[in-house]
């Protein structure tokens, strides 16, 4: 899951974050076209799927020929999303490289969403990495933590909540803690303060992120985000994912503003921006009716702009020393 | 044009960037309830207009009846924009309190722009400030730098001449540099060094910011901008502003979304959003085919919202510190 010729790591996630919240089904052939489109610009890891019951998402009936289509794309690192051991089960049994398991830091929101307490959510996710480790080949194990930068039932999440139970996934045996701004509360003085704060509790585990543009704060957010040290993004093609709580809010941060910048600042990301610009009629023509956003897909790429692999001076690495 | 309440200013710029490239005259009375809807909203300084020839842009034939409006609002710092001497003498005679002047750091595009090079445009600059100092109550100078962060005919612009046009005219006389993004070419690392290096070289003069959205960054920016000291920055609302070189692209950085941030991260506007994002209406009316944007608009302000002014804890100085 490192590369030395990247330097930070996108994860599309429109494939599923995308595509949970509609009620169109996106054929599977769609998908395929999609997440293969999307290889051959450079996008490296997909979460591909979400491995839930299909009578709760119909979405992601087709989970298993997707994954199964994933595997013949030879070097994409296939992620799916498991809400539960039996989820991870399925994800073990698919061969899924990457498996994003998740807790909401704010209680009410892990009753709603998962139907338990957290304390249980934990409880689940060791049994899994249990699971994971009597196994060949076992999966990357992501802990996320949702709701972790405000809650729509709750409002603001303490600070300490967050370390608590980022530092309780890391103690249960995740490989990475991930860190989600589910409905977009976040500000780069809080996105700051709190990865800072999981850092250092979870020590030599790395901590990525997962920010939502609802009120136009998701790049900010990065920048902050990048500044404390994460190198792990996850986003959506065209900002595909609504989002339940808030109507007409934009889902995820556009995946080719987020490459745009990553590139823009020096930093390498594997992606060909132009070629993954056309990856979005893709999307287009299977939900014509669905909005799509994004800067550079609007004004394209600006006269000035060189990849940050075709640069001269190799300046990825201290670019950043500046502001940390 | 300080403020012990607040940090940051924010200054509405839509009055002038927003609406001088579009066809439609925006009606006189309508930029009048514009300017006293967002003073109303908390709104200190506006850009009210640009005293250029009425034949040049048709926009602003009544820069002066906006002008003496203005005048008729209390508290409120009038900002307009001259390109040149006679502009400023205008603004001078109208009782402008803020003169915003600019030169191109791109050679071509100071030429196209002004039909001058860089050198006249110092010197006419010059001349501005000799005359404005000759006055009673007279008006804060803007020495702004225009492409500065990229340029639509050059592409890269070289940091050296951004210093060296940003010492020229903070040596004319400008009691304030501003540099802008122009076209939306800027990124977090170049404006943390460009931001740097101008503010080195400019000593005691402030510098302020301006951007573009055109792809997405321009919050980005505006954190990184932050990190370096910034506290005055150029916004228009809902975005208004189109862009002659890149179709399709969005203007400046949107109003709501920078107070947003900027509360948000506990740094005080004086804003009060929910009454700023209700001004959109007014713009809306009188074009009802331009699109506006920004998430707060879209999306509504976050249950946990806080204004910066209101929270128990100062925190808007100690934010920044560990970022700088």
């Amino acid at each position: 899951m490192d590369n030395k010729d990247i330097d930070v790591v996108v994860t599309e996630v429109g494939l599923r974050d995308g595509l949970q919240s509609l009620e169109t089904f996106f054929p599977t052939e769609g998908k395929i076209d999609w997440m293969r489109a999307e290889f051959a610009a450079g996008m490296r890891e997909i979460e591909v799927t979400s491995l839930v019951p299909p009578k709760l998402v119909p979405q992601f009936v087709d989970a298993q020929q997707v994954v199964e289509a994933a595997h013949q794309v030879e070097g994409l690192t296939i992620v799916a999303l498991a809400p539960n051991m039996k989820g991870a089960e399925r994800a073990f049994e698919l061969g899924v490289h990457k498996v994003n398991y998740v807790l909401s830091v704010s209680r009410t929101h892990n009753l709603k969403n998962v139907r338990r307490e957290r304390e249980e959510s934990v409880a689940d996710f060791a049994r899994i990495v249990e699971a994971a480790r009597a196994r060949e080949n076992r999966p990357w194990l992501v802990g996320g933590l949702s709701s972790a930068l405000g809650c729509s039932y709750e409002g603001a999440v303490p600070l300490e909540d967050v370390v608590r139970w980022g530092v309780a996934l890391a103690e249960a045996g995740a490989d990475e803690i991930m860190i989600a701004d589910t409905v977009g509360h976040a500000d780069p003085t809080l996105v700051r303060r709190t990865f800072k704060a999981v850092q250092e509790a979870v020590g030599p585990v790395p901590v990525s992120a997962h920010f939502h543009d609802t009120r136009g704060l998701g790049l900010a957010n990065v920048v902050a985000a990048l500044e404390t040290g994460v190198r792990r993004f996850e986003a959506s093609l065209g900002g595909l994912g609504g989002c339940q709580f808030a109507p007409g809010a934009t889902g995820n941060i556009v995946m080719e503003d987020l490459c745009f910048l990553l590139e823009s600042m020096g930093l390498r990301t594997g992606v060909d921006i132009e070629r993954l610009v056309h990856v979005r009629e893709i999307i287009a023509r299977h939900l014509p009716a669905t909005p799509l956003y994004g800067g550079v897909a609007r004004a394209g790429l600006p006269r000035q702009y060189v990849p940050a692999a075709a640069r001269g001076i190799v300046q990825h690495a201290s670019n950043l020393s500046t502001a940390a």
